[in-house]
């Protein structure tokens, strides 16, 4: 069983070396320039569940890549000025920064089809489903939080964070042939996941639940998030020693 | 067999009876306003090329809407300011102009996610291929568009508008599960498509084609591509009289 830092290399050289589809011409070089940079954990994710279900890691690697792309499709457009406004990303110019507006709009786009390009490189149409209906409830969670529309924040973080998490299990089922009437409590743990990831970001950034709760109960809402998605990895009939690094790595996380 | 105006008005009955994801909350309306209107050309080439190679027109629905959201997703994102600035489409407000910039980024998104997931409901994953190829195709033709670095007006229009005309004959291909091998004759038909398509739009528009070749020039490739698209048709083993209707519809059109 391998290690987060190794399940994170191979996405890492993987999306590093992904062959893009050749008509998209120059569109190709945005395209890269979005996918630098990032913690990966959500192929790291799903390559650990996919191992912990049973198959080789390396079989989830189009899935996992797939996830990050959806990922980066999302910030691409989130950043632009008709959204967040944001001028940098990891350090650097954000994609509509160094590219202009409409290379970024046609970043965006490109990067949700070539996700979908990768999840239906599967037998089984199961992973791109997986991949637009949570792609569908990010979306929606952006129209939410843009419109100041959401019904509460657990709404609006289940859909904007929680949906990619929960898939990142999702995709790894499919991928290691789990049966879906034997998916509900790995479900159940990929749930836990996008909340805790939500709650830690908010942490480290003095918002959102901090706002709301304060930095000690936060800390405390993140702890019992850790707690339940440990719980729920102890119901799985699998070794999820590695998913067990995982959550502990996503509740202590400094950055 | 069903006349194109009662297949197109199967595809707009369906296209208006699409049932949204519901976790797209508040954006749901602007998706919807996106997909009043248009020819639905593509989704009716999709219904007769799948009764023409054997099954069904209503099967291939799913598939032909699929069509329709990716092109509907390709109009909302062409018009907005950064792209091609369009204030009105089919005789109306554009997304942005009726919704903002931000709601109208995110409704082109959701109307590609959505593309997918009724692509996905097929249980081959091909569906889904063949509109991720097509997608990207389209993306890669308007960043050559909008940067002027197309290397001629052959691959700018094959890829803006022949990918998604060739993919409606594909999606078909897949649904009637007709083998890949026995593919060709039918897909050179749909490349035909996509061409002739081009040529009259730019013959009621009195630009690109006409501007290159003349007025008269213009017809007379308009035609030519009339007449290869017959002689495909030809070629195939099949009832193919309401394919011939199309082409005929196709190339003489007046709007």
């Amino acid at each position: 069983m391998q290690r987060p830092d190794e399940l994170r290399a191979l996405v890492e050289g993987y999306v590093a070396d992904l062959a893009l589809t050749p008509e998209l011409h120059g569109q190709a070089d945005s395209v890269r320039y979005a996918l630098v940079g990032g913690k990966r954990v959500r192929g790291v994710i799903c390559l650990a569940t996919a191992e912990a279900a049973g198959v080789e890691p390396e079989a989830a690697l189009p899935a996992a890549a797939a996830l990050e792309l959806v990922h980066a499709f999302s910030l691409v457009h989130d950043d632009l000025p008709a959204l967040d406004n944001d001028a940098e990303r990891r350090g650097r110019a954000s994609a509509w920064s160094e590219y202009g507006e409409a290379v970024a709009i046609l970043a965006g786009d490109a990067l949700l089809a070539e996700a979908f390009r990768l999840a239906l490189s599967y037998p089984t149409p199961h992973v791109g489903r997986e991949l637009a209906q949570a792609t569908l409830g990010m979306i929606g969670g952006q129209y939410l939080d843009i419109t100041g529309t959401a019904p509460d924040e657990t709404t609006l973080h289940r859909l904007k964070t929680g949906c990619l998490f929960y898939a990142s299990v999702g995709v790894a089922l499919w991928v290691a042939e789990i049966a879906e009437r034997e998916q509900a409590p790995w479900r159940a743990f990929g749930d836990e996941l996008g909340l805790l990831f939500q709650i830690v970001d908010d942490i480290l950034d003095a918002d959102g639940y901090v706002l709301v709760h304060g930095a000690d109960g936060a800390r405390r809402l993140a702890d019992e998030a850790a707690t339940r998605a440990r719980d729920r990895l102890a119901d799985l009939p699998a070794d999820t020693s590695m998913l067990a690094d995982i959550v502990a790595g996503l509740a202590t996380r400094t950055s």
